[in-house]
């Protein structure tokens, strides 16, 4: 092991001392937040900042540069205090800590421009740093990736999902940090100061995994430059440390977890804290060589072509092909259903830019927010139902804003024989429950091209939902679709209801609207494609034309779905709203049949019409004998 | 090793060879399933059940009995085949697979009596085993716990957190068998036949993992059953099998899984693994040693305490004590914010009732079903946005009937400073969407009270949202709440609005309505602590009463949540309703702040209701000029 000058580590020790006193002060003057789990970690964070990393403060999402990921988002106010140190941040700004107007928050978000995605949700980092890191790879880019991970965290599943697919991947340029304090939020963690343990499961996972004091800059700083250097395995660094580190009467007690100091404790350790100060000047930052990386620039798509009948999955898995050919950027991840999916074609076009995730769905979607961090588009997709495995992911990646693309084929119970837990009937309202999402739910081939097309373009989390069965086509190539769009297919100046559904169900209701002719029942079909955001004049326009009366139809739980997009859209207006969706857990059965049996089907639709047309025959014939025209008496 | 007697190997060959043949002959009559998993696990399914569990055919629920989990969901007709082997189906109706009338889905459910927890979305079985061991354990059962699991799916993460939970708890009554095929669904799995990979994991995580050959009988047995005697550590069995093991053309073929063979090719398969049978009967089933196991009979809850101001979580933690002296089945689990949920009291007052479940949601939920599966009643705990983590989970609960309850803390942005990777935001709208689920948010300690309670004795999933800061009291400790109610706080003659609200939002809904009648607008105030089922007909009484117009304030995303609710219950009678709820990515900031600054306050609401007034007014005056009077001309 070659020797660390001294003058280094006592630089570096001034600066994890400085990291140390700006969390005490920050989170003092917010009279809330984490100066414990920051302390813990200073010395391991200044020693990969200024020894380790090479970084370019002024653009720090550059492809060129190391990137570093606060898994345990509640450090935060270390991490502000380091890029204080960088110079990104005023020092002066780091006490506006969790203030309204701050971008100082309780947790990072990418408010900041060197916060990639918000953490703060335990365990989703490393998988982030599994995307930035395959990312940097595809751009051949020798950029590295750190992530910060308490102990506590590593029992989060999705951890073990990162940990196996940076292994499988032999992600060299991936580092893992394990600040391993010992101490959770209520009480010891599950494996204590057993080192020795997170290294067995490092190792069974394919990382190179080394224990450490967290606490000796000599022992650090070497192991931290060495994991930079690793040229065939990632690397995690399982560092001993201590809660509140620096902090006196407060290390390693319990009971102090996300409590700051009080105001004069505080005063006293940070003079104990500048008593330690060596006064050495911080090392200089290494930046980046400068390389040149690809230009990855798109280009328009081509038209689409003349669809026919094909399932929406099946048009999905073409539309991104030729996305994917006039748009470098896009990427496709799939959880080992690609060919269900039809991901596959995508691997089949440009093997490269696809990624097989296994059935780790959760690692799938917070390693596409990474990889869009490195400016990628990731299209990521799996049976819908088992998108909801990454609810929490998904949340996540929406705070961050990120620039990801989600696909759930085999919505609904018209998937048929595999039964209820295969059906995704909960799927909107999980989409459409994620704060600025864009949710699209095509009913034939050309929507779903166009719904590929429209979320390539989208900045920001767009969902997909796709059919299982094939459907008819009915929009011809050069219909044009829109974020916020609707599509009125069926219109009369008599129409008595205006029916609303998308996707499977829109077939359903446009066989009705035919029967429905027949019994002199004219009605008004809308698709709505797009579910979110909804397209509400032009709902209340249909609405108005039909004496504000709706029926919604989907194949979906009655919660969340297009019935509730429906009436929040029209809802201020009175509008008369009735529902057809599955109010109970569904059975196995052939597809057909379950769309009636759930009363979803073109004969449920036909009844639920009939009757509100007669309702509103009998209302009018009511109302008309309350109110006699006069003379008629 | 001691030997197995040949008689003993022919016999178990024999039900293999039939498990084989059953579903091969469901699959091919169902035209859909997975024939080639069935096959590959069938020797060790065969020698699970006849060579190594003991249980009870006739009570396969009984605590008594061992379980097994069939956590790789999709070999159902393996499943169905063994329990026909055991007398308890029909040999002739495992042909009715999948079928609209038949019980036999295309993945488990607890339809059927052997069934604890559906199965079907991968992953989750080992921590449902984890929860039946566990519960055995509690009760001082000696049985054992098997789960059958895929090795495609331990890729989920899920799978960690339940092997992590199981070496640290030491449950020796667990079994894992891995059927290591080596293909998932779209092709070969990320460790393919590499078993020591898998060993060294297990390992890692505290279990004895054993390596064997999966279609060796005088393998198989001694290893099943020495690891039914294990008194330590869990057990997990590594098993090298052939996907379609027995089918000949298919054997460890790629492109055959979720397919039936073809009807002629099935009967030439079936002739040839009918020719292998040895024809020796199946030895006898072990039945469980007859011991009394504790009764556990739950008394009536004493009256609760008069509450003061307190926060909801805290009262939470309060009436969960109550409740667990009342109720000796109930159990408490917390993913290590024990202290902020206020579990707490729980752990302090009923330790060996308490189940640390670390951070890890997703174990949490599943175990909870699992001890739910073994009689008991779990409440288990985090932050409400934490509970998002095991979406997948709670869905499979769901479709489970599980008779687990749920308790999210840390509700909306009136959290405050911790910012919005802390701020549960679309709970609601998971929960709401789960079937059958039951939604409280009670507004004071008495209502938080009411809301445990109610869970505590309703059959079925309950999930109950609480608020990190004190609110006022509002009812008195003889209060009555019920699932499916409503309260309404403040109402008159001349009411123009009806304003519902719950939790957090409903104290701002009174102050605004004491505002309001400062400036002569009365409104109704409506508490709508169960969210879910709605009390449709008293929402449209009170929406009747104030001339059809209502306000639905809530701490909460726009979608899914107490607006849809309301909208749901109230969209037929064209009821006109206005929504104030978290429309953008909210900040850190003070929670009072944070209330007005997304337009949930108070002020927020007197804002709202004022327009709605004189918009009111305004209409009125509108339509007056439209209609003059006669004579006014």
């Amino acid at each position: 092991m070659v020797g660390i000058p001294d003058g280094l580590v006592q630089s570096l020790e001034d600066i994890a001392t400085r990291l140390r006193i700006e969390s005490i002060r920050a989170t003092t003057a917010a009279g809330s937040g984490h100066p414990t789990s920051s302390a813990s970690a200073a010395d391991l964070v200044a020693a990969t900042f200024f020894a380790a990393m090479r970084l370019d403060p002024d653009d720090p999402r550059s492809p060129a540069s190391d990137r570093f990921v606060l898994s345990k988002g509640h450090a935060a106010p270390l991490l502000y205090a380091v890029w204080a140190e960088l110079g990104v941040l005023q020092r002066a700004d780091l006490t506006t800590l969790r203030g309204l107007d701050s971008d100082l928050e309780g947790h990072p978000t990418p408010r900041l421009p060197f916060v990639d995605v918000a953490t703060g949700s335990l365990g989703q980092g490393l998988s982030v740093g599994v995307g930035l890191a395959l990312g940097a790879r595809k751009l051949g880019s020798d950029a590295r990736v750190f992530v910060l991970l308490g102990d506590g965290e590593t029992a989060e599943g999705s951890v073990w999902e990162a940990a196996q697919m940076a292994g499988h991947e032999r992600l060299a340029n991936l580092v893992g940090i394990v600040d391993v304090n010992g101490l959770g939020q209520s009480g010891p963690t599950m494996l204590d100061h057993d080192l020795r343990a997170y290294q067995r499961r490092f190792a069974a996972f394919g990382w190179r995994a080394v224990t450490l004091d967290g606490h000796d800059m000599r022992q650090i700083v070497p192991a931290v430059r060495r994991a930079r250097q690793s040229r065939r395995t990632p690397t995690v660094l399982i560092a001993r440390t201590i809660k509140g580190k620096g902090i006196e009467g407060v290390e390693g007690k319990e009971g102090w977890h996300g409590k700051p100091l009080p105001p004069d404790a505080a005063e006293r350790v940070i003079a104990a804290l500048e008593a330690r100060l060596h006064h050495v000047p911080p090392p200089p930052v290494h930046k980046p060589a400068r390389r040149r990386l690809p230009l990855l620039s798109p280009m328009p798509t081509p038209p689409p072509p003349a669809y026919g009948e094909i399932a929406t999955r099946e048009a999905y898995g073409d539309a991104l092909v030729r996305l994917g050919a006039a748009d470098p950027r896009v990427l496709a991840l799939d959880g080992d259903v690609k060919n269900s999916t039809y991901a596959e074609r995508f691997r089949d076009a440009y093997p490269d830019r696809f990624i097989e995730a296994y059935i780790a769905e959760q690692n799938m979607v917070s390693t596409a927010a990474g990889l869009a961090a490195q400016h990628f588009i990731p299209f990521a997709s799996s049976f819908a139902c088992f998108l909801t495995r990454a609810a929490d992911q998904l949340r996540m990646a929406a705070i961050s804003r990120s620039n990801i693309k989600l696909c759930g084929s085999h919505a609904g119970v018209s998937i048929g024989e595999d039964g209820p837990s295969q059906m995704a009937l909960e799927d909107l309202a999980l989409f459409r429950a994620l704060p600025e999402s864009v949710v699209l739910y095509p009913a034939d081939g050309t929507a779903a091209d166009a719904c590929v097309q429209l979320a390539g373009v989208h900045r920001g989390l767009a969902y997909i939902r796709t059919t299982r069965m094939k459907t008819p086509a009915l929009y011809g190539a050069d219909e044009e679709f829109a974020v916020g769009g609707l599509k009125v297919l069926r219109a009369g100046a008599y129409d008595v209801l205006t029916i609303v559904a998308a996707g499977i169900t829109l077939h359903e209701a446009l066989a009705a609207h035919d029967e429905l002719i027949g019994l002199d029942i004219p009605v008004r079909v809308v698709d709505l494609y797009c579910v979110k955001p909804v397209a509400a004049e032009a709902l209340l326009a249909a609405a108005r034309a039909t004496a504000h009366r709706m029926l919604v139809v989907e194949d979906h739980y009655t919660e969340g779905g297009l019935g509730d997009a429906v009436r929040e859209a029209v809802s201020e207006e009175g509008v008369i709203v009735h529902h057809l969706a599955v109010r109970e857990i569904p059975h196995s059965g052939p597809p057909r049949k379950l769309l009636e049996r759930y009363g979803i089907g073109r004969g449920a639709i036909v009844t639920a019409a009939r009757k509100l047309a007669e309702s509103e025959v009998g209302a009018a014939a009511t109302s008309a004998m309350k109110s006699p025209t006069p003379g008629s008496a």
